[in-house]
């Protein structure tokens, strides 16, 4: 993967970076934000990284993670944009912003940065910080390898999803060498279920509706508050339906207010729901998509049907 | 992982081989063995794979699969037993067998063949047969490195277990450059459930119960009966409890027979559980292990219980 020269100068000739990335953040977007921060600190830079929302308590285990802030800071002069390309995704709508790079591998893109490099084909947000740390000359220490790994496996469905490359397999077997360990972020990446969410699941799975080749999970607040969880909890949910070998698309829709819902949706093979995310003014990739919708369960549940039968036969 | 010359000795001064596995066999078992049985045939030798529970469906993806036979050949002259290290594992007790080798990472050690390979710490069998293979100087294709990547993920729970090293990965990534598709053998082996498996994961997950950091889910006669579902549908149902952080073994108790059962045992990092399976007659590694039992199930269980609550406290 060959990093744009201009994005390499644009961090060599400045001091003091934002690096921000999308609101929700998962593995992929702090784990490469907290890696090229601590590689700008190594190059003796000065950088605050910010989320929106914070860091959820899932992945307070990457090293660093007390670095993040989700205090927006008065003045941005020099943005560095991960895991997203619009201010809007990372909660800085309305903000102004100086210069901006953006690193994003996502297929939907918002015409925003003076410098975007954005490949979709990459793996995950984690891969491309990888080779620009090299490429910036910046050592890769055991805990920035473990925020990238944590990162490369979280945007692989730990190398089982289609964009993973021969490549990406190698790079994390060279973060293993560094010292990630794959058993401790597995456990804290999956193995990280509250007794409620695991209550949730079990509820979420008895619920599971079958259409031909299309499974559709609802959560209700209901069900939030029986389980004593919150949507942060759904992680992953959505994959379950999937096990089905004649399962091709899933989608779980959960509640986030009286008559609001979002919707998440994941395909097998060549199915590419992203279009289907971006009709309703979301985004995503091929096979990993998602958009937020204000309507009755019953409107919400219909409209995706309909759109789903489209692509699934 | 050096081979020892001897074994290469063994392969290279004969002609006529019976390359033997375990019985119940996965995919670290019947892809090592088809492996081997490929990369023998490019060397000009004669060989035949016996797995006495034939290649169940779910490994019916595995290139190449179709030469395994559960047809006992009248005489065994040269024998590669792999994924095990005794005759009775394979289901071969009795029989008459003239020189064997083994190639074997588990912990339980028979008294067994001329030749013994055995590499507890080795992560899979598949990665001793591709180090064997390049050391027999036959060549990789995809198809063998498809089946080498099948057992590699299967053993090492793609990439998640404390098995994985730095080594594996940069074995794997070597494999998917060679051609195994990791998407593909990730749908084959994990989203190959039928509607019935799925019910009946639902059930079983209903039906956990937990003491304390102990999980405890049961599968009965009836279960299987009411999912149109057999043993063969349980694979890693037990790793299922083990999602939830504070749970740190799980065991799944399924129905053989009438006061028969089998118990397949699960644990998280430093607990040992190969050692009570090994105490009921079993075996397996420190993080999974299983065993059988003749008894009701409420004795099958207390018995359990009182080993395991010996280990987790």
């Amino acid at each position: 993967m060959r990093v744009p020269s201009g994005l390499i100068q644009f961090i060599h000739g400045n001091d003091n970076f934002l690096i921000a990335t999308h609101i929700n953040p998962e593995a992929d977007a702090l784990g490469s934000s907290i890696a090229l921060y601590s590689a700008l600190v190594r190059l003796g830079k000065k950088a605050v990284v910010f989320s929106r929302d914070s860091v959820p308590a899932a992945y307070r285990f990457l090293p660093h993670s007390g670095v993040v802030t989700d205090v927006i800071p008065s003045r941005i002069d020099t943005m560095l944009l991960l895991d997203c390309n619009s201010p809007q995704r990372a909660g800085l709508e309305g903000r102004e912003i100086g210069k901006a790079a953006v690193i994003d591998h996502h297929k939907t893109v918002r015409d925003f940065g003076d410098i975007k490099w954005i490949v979709p084909d990459a793996p995950a947000t984690g891969l491309m910080v990888y080779y620009l740390i090299q490429e910036l000359g910046a050592e890769i220490d055991a805990d920035t390898a473990s925020n990238i790994y944590a990162a490369v496996v979280t945007d692989t469905g730990f190398f089982k999803f289609s964009n993973t490359t021969f490549e990406c397999m190698r790079v994390a077997s060279e973060l293993v060498r560094k010292g990630a360990n794959p058993t401790f972020i597995a456990e804290k990446l999956l193995n990280n279920y509250s007794k409620g969410r695991f209550f949730l699941l079990k509820e979420v799975l008895n619920g599971v509706k079958l259409y031909g080749g299309i499974a559709v999970a609802v959560i209700t607040d209901e069900m939030f508050g029986s389980t004593g969880t919150s949507s942060e909890d759904t992680e992953n949910f959505v994959n379950f339906p999937l096990m089905m070998d004649d399962i091709k698309v899933s989608a779980l829709i959960r509640q986030t207010d009286k008559d609001s819902w979002k919707v998440s949706l994941r395909s097998k093979g060549d199915i590419d729901i992203s279009e289907i995310a971006a009709a309703f003014d979301g985004g995503g990739h091929r096979n990993a998509a998602g958009y937020k919708v204000d309507a009755t369960l019953a409107e919400t549940e219909e409209c995706l049907l309909k759109k789903l039968k489209e692509v699934v036969s």
